[in-house]
């Protein structure tokens, strides 16, 4: 089974303008890792058309999966379907079952000119259901097209992506010790990385609310066997420093 | 004054995984907001050398500015001073002035040589200062390289953005109504959109948690009066469907 990659495109303003924090990264992550997907890159672009068509473009022949999240809605500034068309070279036209959908869901009165563009999808695009609301999702090629709203978008990924092919499922394991600080065992985990090229190590430092800290070690990869050797190894390189190490995960965690 | 551009690279495995929400770009695009500066887009890539030195690269050639942060820490994935470098042109030299700071910082003793890695910056940087740690932030050309952990992050943007040269101040105004939906008046926010067309005119739906919301109405421009007038419109827009315009921020906000 081949590893897959994916990139995961967060479009919209809000969120470049420091007004919302993105929650929707995280939610696709650990979605993504059980389905044996790597997310390999995310990238938060703006609502301008060029920028939208330009960047799908690219991580639709980069990647085996894109995401995107956000400008789906009836407003004027939501053209990420029309965007995607275009990148796809599909042109964008009424999806019938959306179309009818959104009708029955709104109302003939509500649903206006305004919400009716909501219904007109990249020819040949499937949609992407949700159990929150009838924002209309589709995936047409590599691309999957996702509401912003978190709850929606939440909802959209657990319907969509237990269904993609799944790729090498990647396994983890870790360790974490109080007191511990990257600079102690650096290079030992440097010559320990050496010894297991397969497998990703990663140290992340972690502070505790009343000032002290730690560090959890984490070793990542492909073959579930040299997972649990590499984790054997760092669970005596943290005795080796004199600390205890603890399994599980620390109690508050910060990137490095 | 121009407007300035930048991009924001988080360079790290552990958002990636979904092992930890970011929580440095809102802190980042809040801070490039009051000095004019626009944060045009975001890339979270991984810890791989080829990657990291590419997206420099391109970024430093596309943007006026860009921030990275992670990867400037003790350990063996820590590369993003030596793929800056790279990037940049410019050879890996040991910062005497780093170097002294770090020494004195940690001991003698503590100070290995997987720490003294970390004084290592490419020829001609300057040093982001802060007042958390010892980390060893810089600057190099127009790229400005600082820690992922969030408090020596946001530590140095309060100490580094304020220096940088000032854009033209974006300006916006907003107001708010509860019960409004996007659909109900995105053809008139179209046509508003049209009336000004030098204005960002954003729409952000809400929900609140006893299951009702809004939508928040956002324009922003670089023309503070056209920005007044613009704000005045969408008072008028909200009250035309039937709803109190509310002023201020409302009470929980979602991405759209």
């Amino acid at each position: 089974m081949l590893q897959k990659t994916a990139c995961f495109l967060v479009i919209g303003n809000e969120i470049l303008s420091g007004r919302t924090q993105d929650a929707n990264t995280r939610v696709l992550a650990q979605a993504l890792n059980a389905q044996g997907i790597r997310l390999m890159e995310v990238r938060v672009i703006p609502d301008i058309d060029e920028w939208i068509i330009r960047t799908v473009r690219e991580c639709s022949a980069a990647f085996d999966l894109v995401f995107t999240s956000g400008g789906i809605g009836p407003t004027h500034d939501d053209i990420t379907a029309e965007c995607v068309a275009t990148a796809m070279g599909a042109p964008l036209v009424r999806h019938e079952e959306s179309f009818s959908l959104l009708e029955a869901a709104l109302g003939k009165e509500r649903f206006n000119t305004a919400r009716q563009r909501m219904a007109y999808l990249p020819e040949g695009a499937t949609p992407i259901l949700n159990t929150v609301s009838v924002a209309p999702g589709f995936s047409i090629g590599n691309v999957h097209v996702m509401a912003g709203v978190p709850a929606i978008f939440a909802s959209m990924v657990a319907w969509l992506v237990p269904q993609l092919e799944k790729g090498a499922p990647l396994v983890s394991a870790s360790w974490h010790a109080v007191g511990l600080k990257e600079g102690d065992f650096a290079s030992d985990l440097a010559t320990l990385q050496e010894t297991f090229p397969t497998i990703d190590l990663g140290s992340y430092p972690y502070h505790l609310p009343e000032g002290s800290g730690g560090v959890a070690l984490v070793a990542k990869g492909y073959d579930a066997g040299i997972v649990e050797k590499a984790a054997l190894a760092i669970h005596d390189l943290i005795m080796a420093h004199g600390r205890e190490p603890l399994s599980g995960e620390p109690p508050h965690r910060q990137g490095a």
